[in-house]
């Protein structure tokens, strides 16, 4: 193990473990604009359970439910179907936790920074092509993942799940991947092989998968039924009415500031600001805005890096600041006109899910 | 006439007038919230040249460009694809212009209040059948609809137009529509033919439809090139540059609260709140929040009518409210987690477009 990876799972040195076990972590912001394609030793994780070890040899993906052909694949019947490639970004629905636990504490759930997000080129077989074969019936209307990882949650041990519409599954976009970066898709990834749900939040991407069973409603397992939804901003863990929270899959947009970081001192003169902006659902992102004095007054940022359509765009912007303390403030905007909201405090809510709000770096000049 | 249709063009008495021509008008807020179908006398208006007179028995829609089998249908033709029908609410990228230009005056356009906006059940032929007979080329990107209603922009006198993407123009929602409501699509809406795109902003669903063109690029009208963009916040009218401008069609979340109407004077204790609130693009309403504490504590409203994929959802509070003086706000939230920003401040543009900040009514009660 060389120096750069001394992270468990060929992680990077500049990788920030959140938690051993399960294994959580992801790259320290400012590595994270270097490249508009994340490279594998960088890329976040977010698990749920320990890594299942697998038997590529034994292992077969389990197709069934509501399909007229139920099928039981293995790896290489699954790479004798016509390969593609997607460029998208994952993005835990918990990233930017930390902000809003500074309005108010929230309890048993990662205190992710903004780092629980990074881009990929996958390599697999479009799921809709799968689909197909098995053939679904018409009452058929949610797809339902279900990983090989263990968890447990209130006295329970079952396997991490989760589901998406039939209409979103039977996108171009949306792959079995078994390749992440030109490369094997690496344990901690979920090889032998995982959903890839773009324009999703990261949950919905199941890594390990094992079965695709297609169902009338969406997924009963927990992480479908009871977590990965927003609640109201008045329920807490005590009063939580799981009906009333939003089942999240497409997520709005974002973006943050990742160079310079947090607190960092500069010279007083020119700099240049630089960070990412995502765009959930397919939509683009189609500007992104950076202000110094609260919001009054933005800089329009330009694009630093190549565009795909389910990837994030990282920008930069020039800025002059004068010497002194000073907060800066980025914002994008999406083709749907939608921008993001001024403050954490409004999308509060008790698990910490998709904090969008303007971000914020303070940082002292000369 | 009766009293009830005192305006031109057969509208309801409750219809504010905002310009007489070409004829600008919609409904008196708490008319709207009455029925999830708007009536036709009260469907909102938005012009941009006189209503054309045409003449049924002469009329030709035209489809060109990029296609291998350009057409020339009568109306007889047109109705004789299947018909299908799609209830979809249709809103002017202007409407709540009034609460931008409270912050920065906005010149030359229409000051509407929270009245361009509207519900209506379409009946006529998908697009996308009309879109097959043609053949589109495979450079084909973009459709673009022209009217025949003329309007003077800038010493040039054209036929209002816009345009959608190609994928968009396949959806099974969007319609060449011929009925409104059960009754042939009225003059002033467009007879005997007009286009209707559920989830983008109302401007492309063009009236009074002489022309679809299939194009690699959007449209070059300057409806499409030049208006209905969103402009960063520093730009004005004499520091244009159009490029910077995002084509607007998919539009954010919104909501209004229409009764209580802004300064009622109410009796204080128990007060029903009712409004609307509309997604775009396919996304679904999944909450409204209604607060008197300026965003603090939310009440969660229930919705108060049926739901429609393409539809506006009605809802309604119960809040109880002391003597003295409130105000009211409302925001909703889609199946994308988006929601409306705080300020129009923050949102401000110089052509007043896509204004989706907290709706306030301010009411004093006892």
């Amino acid at each position: 193990m060389n120096e750069s990876q001394s992270n468990p799972f060929g992680k990077h040195s500049g990788v920030l473990v959140r938690q051993g076990a399960p294994f959580n972590a992801g790259p320290a912001p400012e590595l994270l604009v270097r490249s508009f394609i994340t490279p594998n030793e960088l890329f976040f994780v977010r698990n749920h359970g320990d890594v299942p070890t697998v038997d590529p040899a034994a292992f077969r993906l389990t197709v069934d439910g509501l399909v007229r052909r139920p099928l039981s694949l293995t790896l290489d019947e699954i790479r004798h179907f016509p390969k593609t490639t997607v460029t998208a970004t994952l993005q835990c629905a918990g990233n930017r936790r930390l902000e809003m636990m500074a309005v108010e504490p929230i309890v048993n759930e990662l205190p992710w920074g903004t780092e629980a997000v990074s881009n990929a080129t996958w390599g697999g077989v479009p799921l809709r092509d799968v689909l197909a074969a098995a053939d679904p019936r018409s009452r058929a209307r949610h797809v339902a993942f279900t990983g090989l990882d263990e968890t447990e949650r209130h006295g329970h041990r079952f396997c991490f799940g989760g589901s998406i519409p039939l209409d979103k599954a039977r996108g171009p976009e949306v792959l079995l991947a078994y390749e992440m970066n030109g490369e094997p898709l690496p344990p901690v990834h979920g090889a032998p092989l995982r959903a890839v749900v773009p324009g999703y939040i990261g949950a919905r991407s199941v890594k390990w998968l094992q079965t695709i069973t297609l169902r009338e409603a969406p997924s009963d397992n927990y992480f479908q039924a009871k977590a990965y939804r927003l609640f109201p901003p008045h329920m807490r863990p005590e009063s939580v009415d799981f009906e009333q929270g939003l089942m999240l899959g497409d997520f709005p947009v974002s973006s943050v500031t990742c160079a310079p970081r947090e607190g960092e001192r500069l010279p007083a003169g020119p700099v240049t600001v630089a960070g990412w902006a995502l765009a959930g659902g397919g939509r683009r992102v189609e500007r992104v805005d950076v202000s110094v004095d609260g919001g009054t007054t933005w800089t329009i940022a330009s694009f630093a890096s190549e565009e795909a359509p389910w990837g994030w765009r990282l920008w930069e912007a020039r800025l002059d600041l004068p010497a002194g303390d000073h907060e800066i403030v980025c914002r994008a905007w999406d083709s749907a006109a939608h921008t993001q909201p001024e403050s954490p405090a409004h999308v509060w809510n008790f698990k910490g899910y998709v904090n969008n709000a303007w971000h914020r770096v303070r940082v002292r000049c000369g």
